[in-house]
């Protein structure tokens, strides 16, 4: 179940996602007003931050879609961002944000195939670790991915 | 307890602080052999990773040390990382990371004057929360700072 189902492709995020992401995220919380252009500014920031002292272009925002090949619709996505650290010798830790996956799509194990991926790109980034944050309920099926329990996420809201 | 205790001062990390900071962050975890020229390369990256859209100038990354004014030294340091996200309308969400007091300064209330500092600078920087993950054993100390539990922190170490 590492490998992407038969139909489906993954893919760095572009323009013309911005219906199928804010619908898919709209399942995991407050989307809120983002128009298409907001969206665009975005990814075209997101693209201008690179990681420091590479040649190869690295990026620390990495936000991926799943997409079913045959409709372009999107099915899943999420990000791993790239954090440079001053510990573990000038380290890169990558943070897994933002996971929704589209109902519809929901039994072929696309959430998986997304966190092994998001995984995956961290560790090729030459990140020592790759952390995230989730609810108590979701703690199995991060486990399933090849996560462990790691410390309590604490918050502040404004 | 919000403010600074006479005698000290907070400010940017800069590169003079080395030393002091290096000893602080090697009681929190693994620092490793960091050069003062690859702490400088750290610093000079965090320098260009600028917050998108607008005209102040505002910064990702944001470390900030308690400096004791009599004598230059690092009592404590520790960082708001700011990311951008899709979700909240394009909300901003600020991370805090690594955390470290000398043990000479313990018992001043640095930590607290530290993270006061950082989860205002967020604030100020416009994010929509403050988050940060650290073991069970300091859930006290950060519910002090004004934070609640969120969630579950998962790794993975590559
Ligand atoms: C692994 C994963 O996807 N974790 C997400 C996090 O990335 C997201 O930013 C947050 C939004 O919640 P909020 O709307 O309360 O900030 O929910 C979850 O913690
Ligand atoms: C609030 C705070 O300071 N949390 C720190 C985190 O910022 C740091 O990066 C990590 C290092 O641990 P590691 O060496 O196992 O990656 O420890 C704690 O979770």
């Amino acid at each position: 179940t590492n490998s992407i189902p038969a139909g489906f492709e993954i893919r760095r995020i572009e323009s013309r996602d911005y219906a199928g992401v804010t619908t898919a995220l709209s399942g995991l919380t407050t989307v809120g007003d983002l128009s298409q252009s907001q969206f665009d500014d975005i990814l075209a920031y997101w693209d201008t931050q690179l990681l420091p002292g590479r040649t190869d272009g690295a990026r620390s925002y990495n936000t991926s879609v799943i997409i079913e090949s045959a409709t372009g619709r999107v099915s899943a996505v999420g990000t791993v961002f790239v954090e440079k650290k001053l510990i573990h010798a000038g380290g890169l830790v990558g943070h897994i944000e933002d996971i929704a996956v589209n109902p519809d799509f929901r039994g072929k194990q696309l959430g998986k195939v997304l966190i092994n991926h998001l995984s995956a790109q961290g560790a090729s980034l030459g990140c020592y670790k790759v952390i995230l944050d989730c609810d108590e309920k979701n703690v199995g099926f991060y486990e399933k991915c090849g996560y462990s329990r790691a410390g309590v996420e604490m918050q502040v809201r404004m």
